[in-house]
């Protein structure tokens, strides 16, 4: 790893969980898995003093986030400007049921990443960018279709923000009820949810037959097992 | 419905699509369904200049939205205070693949809902809203479950924000490419992706016998079903 890369996030005033302080996470590794099995963040920014929350597509390379988007898009201006901005990865993984209302609660895995991004200019760093998330979206894609020209190049803005400023947060497992509800008769337990990969679906405007390409199995790789019971 | 709720949200400023606006959804039922498929939002809002987008449970009880939390929570504290927010669901259908890098894209369907939260304050509001929570998430639970303690409504805030100035996003179907690269021999489709819930795991603590409640079925019901081809 490069010099400036520790094993443990430092928390920060911001980063540090002041609640249930045993569900953060600050290792580099368990944040990047949390973060390579996702497809979709939410950024939040504000603008005019109204913060917004928007979800777009995100990638990872090594420790910096990268997302993308429209040149024309004011969510992305503002954020090439350098103002604060927080990216939040969050993964459903069920309903925690539990024998009293008060104890329900959700089993996830999120990590919130705070900074102020920065806009990725190099033309060859903007390339190797975007390559970059499609390897990492679908290993194997970009080989097979036609890769950005000039005008595309220019129509679309990089985002980029060191992955410094982060925390992570994990609550697994079973309900956790009070010793006095143990012997209620009520049924207590998780209903496991999670996200699954149906088989592709050909464009039917294709004009040559294709087969689904083998690599698209690659993306269920990104995606969490059935729970094991 | 009540005299104050329109059929269509009323686009503004600040919610009204700069791009792409044919894929803009304003008609409250429409937001309903979407706001009714999603277990998890993220609420961003600001403290002092940060930006923070939080994941956390909600609800819908009519042209409200809710959300809940520890009353020591420094998020709740801040949006008891009515400081402005945007909470946002965001439900992921499907990873479009086109013949261009620059076409690929996300199936998606999103509402956002920016605004200022007020405190629920009056205990039989709040306690009506903690059922309505649990009847929406599951309905049939609440009867099973011990409902909270006088404690436990201490320890708990419910916030509340009129759906009133609120978009939503839409983007379904097929990889939109350009003409000149229609003939290319890439394969070109919709990779699907869909939360499902697995059956039920019962808690290894429990003292008593006990099938996994049949209303639990019923959580199904807001999942999107699979792709039919």
């Amino acid at each position: 790893m490069p010099e400036s890369v520790t094993d443990q996030f430092q928390p920060t005033e911001r980063t540090r969980l002041r609640r249930l302080p045993k569900r953060a996470v600050f290792e580099r590794n368990a944040v990047y898995e949390i973060l390579d099995a996702g497809f979709i963040c939410h950024v939040a920014y504000t603008i005019d003093g109204q913060p917004y929350c928007t979800p777009t597509s995100y990638w990872r390379d090594g420790d910096r986030l990268y997302w993308h988007g429209s040149s024309a898009s004011r969510m992305l201006r503002a954020h090439a400007e350098g103002i604060p901005v927080c990216v939040t990865v969050t993964h459903v993984d069920g309903l925690v049921m539990a024998r009293s209302g008060f104890h329900h609660s959700v089993n996830y895995r999120c990590v919130m990443a705070i900074g102020n991004a920065s806009l990725v200019t190099d033309p060859a760093h903007k390339m190797a960018a975007l390559k970059a998330f499609m390897d990492w979206v679908c290993p194997g894609r970009w080989d097979d279709v036609r890769g950005p020209n000039a005008q595309e190049l220019k129509a679309t803005k990089v985002l980029t923000m060191k992955l410094d400023e982060v925390s992570a947060k994990v609550r697994p497992g079973w309900p956790v009820d009070d010793e006095e509800d143990m012997d209620l008769p009520c049924w207590a337990g998780v209903v496991p949810l999670r996200q699954v990969m149906d088989p592709p679906l050909t464009d039917p405007d294709m004009r040559s037959a294709a087969e689904p390409p083998g690599y698209l199995e690659e993306i269920k790789r990104r995606l969490a097992p059935p729970p094991s019971d």
